[in-house]
C-alpha cells in the first residue's frame, strides 16, 4: 500500500501548447506499479484553460473544488464539485476555470496513454 | 461525454460479509463504454467499515471527506480529506471510519475485476 496526501506530490506547470494557468501532480502511475490506470490532480487557475484537445484514450474526471466549464466540442457544461465526466477517446475537449477559486480536479487515464501524442483542435490555443 | 453530479447516481449498500454502514455509488464504468477502468464512490458511516479483504486486483483511492484508518495487512494508518492510496493486487485491506462524519472516499478498479470474488481475511467480519 502506497500512502500519500495529495499535498506531499510534486505540482508541474502543464506546457502543452494551448494550457493556460495549469499544474498537474501525477498521484499515482507505473512508477508506483499500478498495472492498469493512473490517477493525476489538476489546479487550473482562474481564467485558466486546459488545451482544447483530443487523443485516443479515455479520461475518467472528479471535480474536487471550484467551478468551470467542460467544453465538449463546441459545447459548454457548467463544472462544479462532486461532478463526475466520462471523456470518451477521440472526443474534442477542454476544462476551463470561469470562477474565483482554483479548479481541482483528478482525471485518471489508461497506463497505455503513456507517451501518446494529443491533437489541438484548430482553436486549441485560444 | 457523460456529465453528472455524483448525488444523481444511485447509491447501494455494499452487502459483503465484513461490511456495515457502508454505501457505493458506480460512477464511471463499462456500462457507460469506459474501456479500461471504473469509477466508484464509496461512503462509511461513523464505526462503519469494509470487509478485510484482497483480490487479485488493485485500488487506486482519493479520500474527499472525512477521517478515518487505511488497515494494512496488521498495519492501521490514519487517513482523511486530500489522502491518495494505491492497494497494490493480493494486499489485505480495510477502510473504517473513526470519526464523527461520513467517511467518502472514491476507489478505482480495472474492468478485469468485474465478477471476481474477493477472499475475505480470518477476522474479515470482524
Amino acid at each position: 500500500m502506497k500512502l500519500q496526501n495529495f499535498e506531499q506530490v510534486e505540482e508541474t506547470s502543464v506546457e502543452l501548447p494551448g494550457a493556460t494557468g495549469c499544474k498537474m501532480r501525477l498521484l499515482v502511475s507505473d512508477k508506483d506499479g499500478a498495472p492498469t490506470f493512473a490517477m493525476r490532480q489538476f489546479a487550473v487557475e482562474p481564467s485558466g484553460h486546459t488545451p482544447l484537445h483530443s487523443h485516443d484514450y479515455e479520461h475518467e474526471v472528479y471535480v474536487l473544488s471550484g467551478s468551470g466549464i467542460a467544453v465538449e466540442g463546441t459545447v459548454e457544461h457548467p463544472i462544479q464539485r462532486g461532478d463526475v465526466l466520462f471523456v470518451e477517446p477521440n472526443e474534442i475537449h477542454q476544462f476551463k476555470n470561469n470562477g474565483s477559486e482554483p479548479l481541482e480536479f483528478i482525471c485518471l487515464i489508461p497506463n497505455s496513454a503513456a507517451g501518446k501524442a494529443v491533437t489541438l483542435a484548430p482553436n486549441g490555443a485560444c
